[in-house]
């Protein structure tokens, strides 16, 4: 019953939701500067029956939709920031702001949102507990939004965390779900190689940093190759090789960047062991000196077991027309700092299908990135649909 | 007789020429933009008794002193361009063009060429033939200034060309020359190798520009180690390793440049060879394409040897008071741009020590890079002493 | 019924199991040369009541057990053949053969199958169908010894196969399954990679076999660390480098073997493709040539999902007392020659845990590798309690 | 008028030269392990006017001959081992010893040697002072004869120290001199690393030695490359990769043997610095040990600049008839162990030209290599003319 009118209401603004996606896709931002997105936020609950909370900390806006009656607190989020990336779409709505571009989707996770949190608010009598709607700033880079938001409190009186990542490489249609480990935990690092400069025609006098960081690039690829277990999942890139200087002047120094994915806290750990070992050798080896910056930064994103299962079985039996297929899927290679949400309370993240409708489509963070915006309305019935099962009481 | 009036002449100048050069150290000028300094020498010729000509290809200057008298042409030639480089001497007459900085000594070349051809000038009766200064631009930086000189005529009816280098590692007070093979000659390479971008978690859906760079790099050291003859000798050095960006993005491509340096025209077209073949099997062996541009530079400098016999033989006998050694050296490994003016005419490059009284010096390129300012009139007595005997008949 | 005879006549026949499983550990063969091992299987069945046929194509031995009625037939598969390791267990029954020993627990995988097969030869009246021994040899050395006894017929009027494998690193008491994928795929490649010799101090005239080589296997790192997708299995070991020779003279030829490990056909074709395209590369980079013997032998494990769901649900049923577990387990790394069985006809390998009673254990193929002799029993009572479960024509 | 009568005798005697050349040749025998040809030569001295001394520590004989007037001692030395090769020349006094053969020409030095001395014994009155003949076993291996000579007293008395190497690279006719460094000075290294052993699986379980020692082969590349003096001499060749295994089984253990090569001592300790810090690295970044066993053996061999001169000089004007060139030569890259002698008195050792007579020919060392036997009526003369003059006391 429930379900159905929110179904329907949301159907009858799907233009809106659309709109609103469009609109944000034209006026991006980066990662820490989302200062016009969150105001928009912002302005959009003005007049709506809920509290709106802001974060010191960042961009953030925590809005509380309280029914007024007892029960549980359930937590939706959508993350807000955008990519220093020049669009190539092409779109009409494509990117104003020159050099940065939502390629991640989140302008679309914005949008339903929105939607989704005025239609919460229109039926709130219809619920028990309190809705929290996180909308996230500063996904996208370390140390991400979530982490200060949590510290902001963001997280107080919350029971369980929601959150849904649209995916151009998944067929429309279908809702996506897996227990466990979902996506990767990630660290970043960066190391300074120091030599001794000199004329490139004397190295005898110089300790070319050039030479010794390559040397490490290709040591690097031990780590995988020779030190994980083949039956886990580890990757080490090196992102950045700043060593740009006078062709014929050997270079002093070098600083290079580096990514690190893993699908457990141990794989995390031993490859952080290695990398830091293997910059140990170098140092006896080239004679080189180094500094080190590494953090480990988010975390393996682990969905509850338990609410995962109450997430695929309500969007089973939801019957949502625009869904055609709720499915298992495997885990996604890239990091997400839902995953400190995770952390700190049992949560469940998963996905919603946005495959342009031509089958053709660009990944994340592509210049051409596109999705279909069908998706949008699908993301606010399923995270709707969930939202009204658990707060009837059924959840846990 | 001669040489005695020429030396007490330049004695008596010794002031100017130092102040001239701490006005041009306070002036210095990149390669290929070194219009006012040009112009200083352009006016100090006005109202003397020479032939000036200018070059359209670029800003340098041709003086020709006419004796009236048949006999022969000797060119010799003085370098005018600064480097990309930050003072640190903190001298009262350090560098007002920020960034930029007389390091190799190109001031002091100049200054006591100048007092030199004013007093050629002066005495030019008590000689035969012609004296022509090379006021040359542009020799750090390939192609250098010689090149289009010689393109643009500077050579023409000359018979050969002297130059100097002031040299910080070489005790003042001391002479130094070598015939055959002094300098290297050089290449100058750039290669852009073209991978495939992706994001860090996923490197098989990428194809990662600065692991395959990496590689080359330690290949490109066999060159030296297992191609080159150990008798023969010859450098490859990476300069500029260019692959900043994003820590978690797979980079899609990177720029290196290259430096090499070689005693023999045959080693340097090794080391050309090799350095391809090691990119052409990179490109299989790692699925990039390259794009390289490869440009042998400054030749080998080749002293002439009956000249440099005579260039020798001439300072021993000449007993310039300041000088206490004319001594044969060992090859030097930077380049000059001088062995274009050798290709063409038999000549002489030789040098003249200027190690700071002290003691202590700084290696040339360097931001604490100074000179002994007595080695300017050292200088300018060397040169003078070898044209006075050369237009006396006796050379060749 | 008939399973609690046939596990009462088991258990009083547990010391000839184990008296079989040291004489064999006493007499270990290797692969293809397993010729009095052979004998003593063959020896076995004289005057029992069964049909033995031996292959010319090696040491095979394949038992038939007739019920006389009607039926399925059930292929249960035990590997006989030893490995090149020098015995460091201290055994009393440690092995007499220099220089060769049952590191494998080969010689258990035949005691208790000779006594399963003897005690279902006793009770062949209970039982539909037939019950085909193999009896098989050289599963350690590719191209293994299944492929040929399939090429000589041992699968004919076979429905399904049945293996196990005791497993040192596994809890004696458990029994461990799992569908699908579940040992790795190989491959074996040779490449001799040839240079030109010649004298230490002279490289520039010969072409360094050992650094090409060497080159080879640190670029060979990157198939694992770059090409694999993360979220997949695969695994790149150069187990030997044969490059001895003198150390003053430079080596005109190394030969290197290598052994690759993929958990799909897909990733295992892409390693081989990976390899390939290093060796053409380096062929370029380095001015070698090379030989290359590659050859994808034993393929991925494969059970069939069907038939392991009969596998697991019989044991959980069969309440074995000595079996304190049966679980689902991971995949395991090494590979094995089962899996040729496995692509013909649905099949299903699983494991009988072996860790040693104080659980100090020391992996396959170790010098000191033991095992609990009580898993032999639980062997027998397994695989009896799946032959009999499926010889009431229960399973399909 | 000594020489003349020298000459003359020599001229007479060249086919015994090549006749006890070929009979040499014919029997081969490895470093440290001549005992028959010391035999021979010990022989060949029997009822002649001299002094014969063996040595306990080895092969070598010493023969004084003594002219029985007051005056300076001289030696002149030839070396009497061969190599393990197996000669592919096709001679008919080819190699009757498998796998040795006499590829240095070190047959040739002793038929000479032999020759020069029987005449001098039967000329010994014409000469003052004496000369001491060193037969000198070994040269061929480190520790070489040379050493365990001097030890045993070889040198006692003794003024100067001469030697000769024929040379196939070099014409017939002539012969090459050269003052100062001119053979490389030798390092042997042998280095085991240590990782764990492991199946080819399950690299995390393991440490691969091969994989540790690949990229020790890669990174000592930069010794040369980036550590050199590009004006200075010197090479690293890794001869030996002694890393066979099983393909599957990855590798515990590895060994490698290398020689070093520098024309200073300076960049010999240079070298070895920096090996010793490459491993040093390599233990910490790959978690391997190792054991290093390094030895400066063969020293840079140093003409002394005095007796060089004398040497070159006498040649020049002794109008040896087969004599067309007396050259000064560029400096050869193979060590000696004639170098000991040079350590210890003022010593030269030159090159006699032994191309053969088509000009076609192989290297020393090679299984084809072969002398024109010319040369050794050369070489005797040559040094006999500089006995003959250096006896006369005009010497020093």
């Amino acid at each position: 019953m429930i379900k159905e009118e929110l179904f329907k209401r949301l159907t009858d603004k799907k233009d809106r939701i659309i709109s609103i996606r469009r609109h944000l896709h034209e006026y991006p931002e980066l990662s820490f500067h989302e200062t016009n997105t969150s105001k928009y936020i912002q302005d959009f609950y003005k007049d709506k029956d809920c509290t709106v909370e802001t974060y010191t900390g960042g961009n953030g806006v925590r809005v509380t939709i309280d029914s007024g009656k007892p029960g549980k607190t359930l937590a939706i989020r959508a993350d807000f920031d955008a990519l220093p990336i020049t669009e190539e779409t092409g779109l009409p709505f494509a990117s104003k702001n020159k050099g940065v571009m939502h390629a991640c989707g989140h302008d679309g996770h914005t949008a339903y949102m929105l939607i989704l949190a005025e239609t919460l608010i229109e039926m709130k009598d219809q619920l028990d507990g309190k809705i929290v709607v996180l909308h996230q700033p500063a996904e996208e880079v370390p140390p991400g939004g979530a982490l200060q938001m949590i510290k902001d409190g963001a997280l107080d009186g919350v029971d369980n965390v929601l959150g849904i990542h649209v995916m151009s490489t998944m067929d429309t249609g279908g809702v996506f779900y897996r227990e466990g480990a979902i996506q990767t935990g990630r660290s970043y690092f960066k190391v300074t190689i120091h030599g001794k400069g000199g004329h490139g025609s004397s190295p005898h006098m110089a300790n070319d940093a050039i030479v010794a960081a390559s040397y490490f690039v290709t040591a690097v690829q031990t780590v995988v190759s020779r030190r994980l277990n083949p039956f886990d999942v580890g990757t080490v890139t090196i992102g950045s090789f700043d060593g740009k200087g006078q062709f014929n002047v050997i270079k002093d120094s070098v600083s290079l960047e580096g990514d690190v994915r893993a699908m457990t806290e141990e794989t995390r750990t031993l490859i952080q062991t290695e990398i830091t070992r293997i910059l140990d050798g170098l140092q006896t080896m080239y004679g080189i000196t180094y500094d080190l910056n590494y953090q480990n930064d988010y975390p393996v994103l682990m969905n509850d077991e338990k609410l995962t299962a109450f997430v695929s079985e309500t969007l089973k039996e939801a019957n949502i027309n625009e869904v055609s297929e709720v499915t298992r899927c495997e885990p996604q290679p890239p990091s997400e700092d839902f995953a400190y949400y995770a952390e700190k309370l049992p949560s469940c993240f998963f996905y919603v299908g946005a495959k342009p409708a031509n089958g053709n489509f660009y990944p994340h963070h592509h210049p051409k990135f596109d999705i279909n915006e069908d998706c949008l309305l699908i993301a606010a019935k399923a995270m709707g649909a969930v939202v009204a099962e658990y707060l009837k009481g059924r959840a846990e």
